[in-house]
């Protein structure tokens, strides 16, 4: 039985609480937030106590784990307090949206030897996976063309949310890079970023950008594409397609049924894509949380590193400054 | 080069003419129809030359084989005439309605030795026939449940043709009885069939169904289920499903386009279905033809016999004594 | 909190108890079964207690609800018991085999007013469930032609389940018949069944048939088909349509991933069906608990009743008086 | 009618006159090419004269336009004396691979008032027609994203050919250009191309690539993305995806039947896709001809024009600009 300390009880963190307390083998022992009643709140839903006081939780008995899900600029400090705690820990993505916060942080985790894996989860969804498994083990020969569609359904998310977020590259496509690394199974090395406000003036306003399309090149030469927006009118648009010599796999979207409708208006109508990442992704959340329980019984390094955080950063940074530049970049990731 | 008349030159026989015209060894010398501006008008389009005398076309020196398109209570009447001047005859289903003229049509066809194909076209069908061959090499194993679904698009026909016809199940079902028989490659020997007036009071009056559910047991044991209707709102509803030990091939829709839209009001949208047989069976109908051309060419017997028309129409009595009697009936082919 | 006793912790029993055990608002309190050590491996799982003593389970106060899923056989006693005890029951489908024990059953519980859910879970799965509604509220108009395929992944269950299981009709299609009865929203009135032994000698060893078609009229002349295999090589085959003057509505087939694949094999593969009950109605099955727990807190009468489990088998006991007999029979429910 | 001059008779020659030769107001009376015997049996199979005197056929009285079909390099030089001779003209993509061929064929154009349609037949294919269309009327509201994916079944064509096709961007790439003007409804203002040879060293060793990924930024801000590579295992590749506020349309890809195949190796499999540019295109090839006649017929010009040919191949300078420095390139149309 692995019991986890969930700090962060928002949206995800409250979602995360509620797949471990369903895991036959977890549960949730404390929860924190900075909003003590939220933190109440979810601590009864799954049976587990709320406290206020971080230090405290991480000192406890029946601490097994810590899943950091709270704003991303406390992850640092998170991660550090929990790692000097040597509590094995789950955190959120990205680990900051400040590489310089990043690197500082990658220096001190030196010192300590507690398992950390970062929550790129889709690398867990049961589609994307697929598609990973299947060019690992060769099936579309050697990898040539990789296509990722990444669109976000609608409305923006509010103002503050945007402030904080880092923007487009190092929000939402930080994903995308993820599952870029994660299908080609080497590193891209150069990276080329076109980008617009197209969706909201919002975004133009905050100094950011809602419409992009990103081509990069890997060490092999495969080449791989990724296109994003802040905002579809049918659903949260999540495919990736990975092509070669020897055929393509392609992993499309998600529907709440598998209703398809015949009429005047024409035929073979679906639903509406599932809505957002904890609706679309939820057996993918469930897949990491099982992994890295599975990660901290046998012993193993968790499959997403801190690194992998780290390089799906920089090529956020990379994205930003070829688009700011308007040129190609090197990726650089020492 | 194989040239044809053209005996009826309404829809579907001027269509035909299109079609013979389009091979590069085949043409239509001669258009007959009783409105003759019709048959002069598909004469012009074609490059034939229309005559109302039937006699002197069949007599003509550049007539190599009979197209006939005419009503279908003439069929009998020019198979006949077409079989004595000794010319290869391509005949549009049904045979009749009258199982006793095609019983007696049956007889006297026993002197002639002329070739004679049935315009089942929808064996020519480039998806349902590969659901047929599919079957035949065993791809689905033993074939032990087959399923076609067969829908018009509304409104119904207008009223004369809807008197002509001879009902749903000879004018309609009999498509599917042949495709039926085509697929198992064996007999039904047993029916049961449900209907209802549900489409339009038209119908009713005419003492017709317009929706019907139909069961078959064939010699091996393996099960059919027909179901049809007079109208769709979405298109001509067409599809063939072979079921087997080995697994399962259908024959799906068409559409005119490969477009598919997602918006608020749903995805993957599609165009209607095909409208009519014209255009859904249009290569099916070009199949045929050069299936009857090959035929005449090689020497080799029609794919579509008189035998395979009548058994079809003797389906199609079955199907209505099942219907009025309300008990499966047992099908005699004798 | 609505607190369980789960009797009887087989494969079904075990997987509602873990559902149950998902539930914010639900908990199981004692599991039982013949097996002891089941009982006590199902109950440790969920946090419960093991007993083999079912009245001492349906006396305690912690048991606000009853789940039956031991042997068919075993149902009306402990539908009857649990009555008793004024425990509301949730009782996997179907009542029993034995058409006269359920009538007796039915008139044995007339003197209790305990809340009763048969388990028809499909009628929760939330594609078929979209079709039933979507008839409901007259989206396809009045409903014309309703076909619902129904087949089991294989190989053929083990010999003593197949004994036990009153044949294809009462074991099988009847989930068929009440999907049939729930997108009708009306009762079939005649019926009319052909089956063969198609899939395994042993179902004609007892004297069973796995291969089944099968057409309904209903009051309002809705015509209705069902197909059923015992087997399939390609997972767990489960759709309806339905047709109307409006447009038709279909409820598809489900697969683990929505991976598609492309190669000089074939284009857009799919995996296979997802395999049987417990993944492809998982969601049923939740549904099902959830829409239980509600009826009991709000106090509402179940969504299934045993007048439904009661009118199935009387639909599957009409399908083999006419299978057995060679006719079309009258539905009778009185 | 329109009577055509089909000057160079190989497999794309051939099959325009038979498209011609098909249409009822339409017909071929001259085939020329420089393999007379090539010239000769599309002739005959066409019902035209065959002649080795191209002038002769220009200043024919029974030719009423040209169809240019000949090797690329031939096409200024037939375009020019086809001009001269006052016959309107459909000419084959592209109109040369070398662009000061082509500005020097533009100015001499000038001089004359002759109707020229360049070939790209995409533009007529239903399934792409229609997303530009909705993009045009604003179904998808304003454009946002467009992917094109693009790839040609292998193995690569002959060295020959590939010698003279002016390598991937020019000879392949100039088709999804002309889509991308085409969908978007204005230019394209910037390119960037990453590029690699993956399929064949063929490539490599003519100093030209076979993979291909673009970015472009329209007027308007608009995104494109086009990928390519020269070989799939599956079939001919061809998609358009726009995306905008209002939605997504997609033309998909097309197959020669309407089959899929369920089995214990898969579900739902389709055809490969359909092989190659005359089969894929067939009925965009026949639109193209129906167009062509049409706008004579009426007196409108032409639908794709000279200038839409020259910046299609202005915008595959741009890409082999952008790909050899590595930098984004501004694309310039003056």
């Amino acid at each position: 039985m692995t019991r986890f300390a969930v700090l962060g009880t928002g949206r995800i963190g409250e979602m995360h609480a509620e797949i471990i307390s369903q895991q036959p083998d977890a549960s949730v022992s404390w929860c924190y937030d900075l909003d003590g009643d939220r933190a109440q709140a979810t601590a009864e839903k799954v049976g587990a106590r709320a406290s206020n006081d971080v230090d405290a939780i991480l000192g406890a008995d029946d601490v097994d784990a810590v899943l950091i899900a709270s704003p991303t600029n406390t992850h640092v400090e998170l991660i550090l307090k929990s790692a000097e705690a040597g509590k094995p820990i789950l955190c959120e993505k990205p680990i900051d949206v400040d590489i310089n916060k990043v690197e500082e942080c990658r220096e001190r985790l030196r010192s300590f030897d507690v398992p950390l894996q970062l929550g790129f989860n889709r690398r867990f969804d049961p589609s994307h996976r697929a598609v990973a498994e299947a060019v690992a083990r060769g099936e579309v020969g050697p990898l040539e063309l990789l296509v990722i569609t990444s669109r976000d359904p609608g409305p923006p998310p509010p103002r503050p949310i945007l402030e904080a977020c880092g923007g487009l590259f190092r929000d939402t496509t930080i994903h995308d890079f993820d599952m870029a690394r994660f299908v080609l199974g080497e590193e891209p090395v150069e990276i080329y970023a076109m980008a617009a406000n197209r969706v909201d003036p919002i975004f133009a306003e905050l100094n950011d950008v809602d419409t992009a399309m990103i081509v990069m090149r890997a060490e092999s030469g495969a080449l791989v594409h990724i296109n994003n927006s802040r905002r579809t009118n049918y659903g949260y648009d999540q495919r990736v397609e990975a092509f070669g010599s020897e055929g393509m796999v392609r992993s499309n979207n998600h529907r709440p049924t598998e209703v398809s409708r015949y009429s005047g208006a024409g035929t073979q109508r679906r639903d509406e894509l599932l809505y957002f990442f904890i609706e679309r992704y939820r057996a993918a959340y469930e897949g990491e949380i099982r992994d890295f329980i599975g990660s901290l019984n046998e012993g193993r390094p968790p499959s997403v590193s801190f690194e992998d955080g780290r390089r799906a950063l920089l090529l956020s940074e990379a994205a930003i400054e070829s688009f700011r530049e308007n040129r190609p970049v090197t990726v650089n990731f020492d």
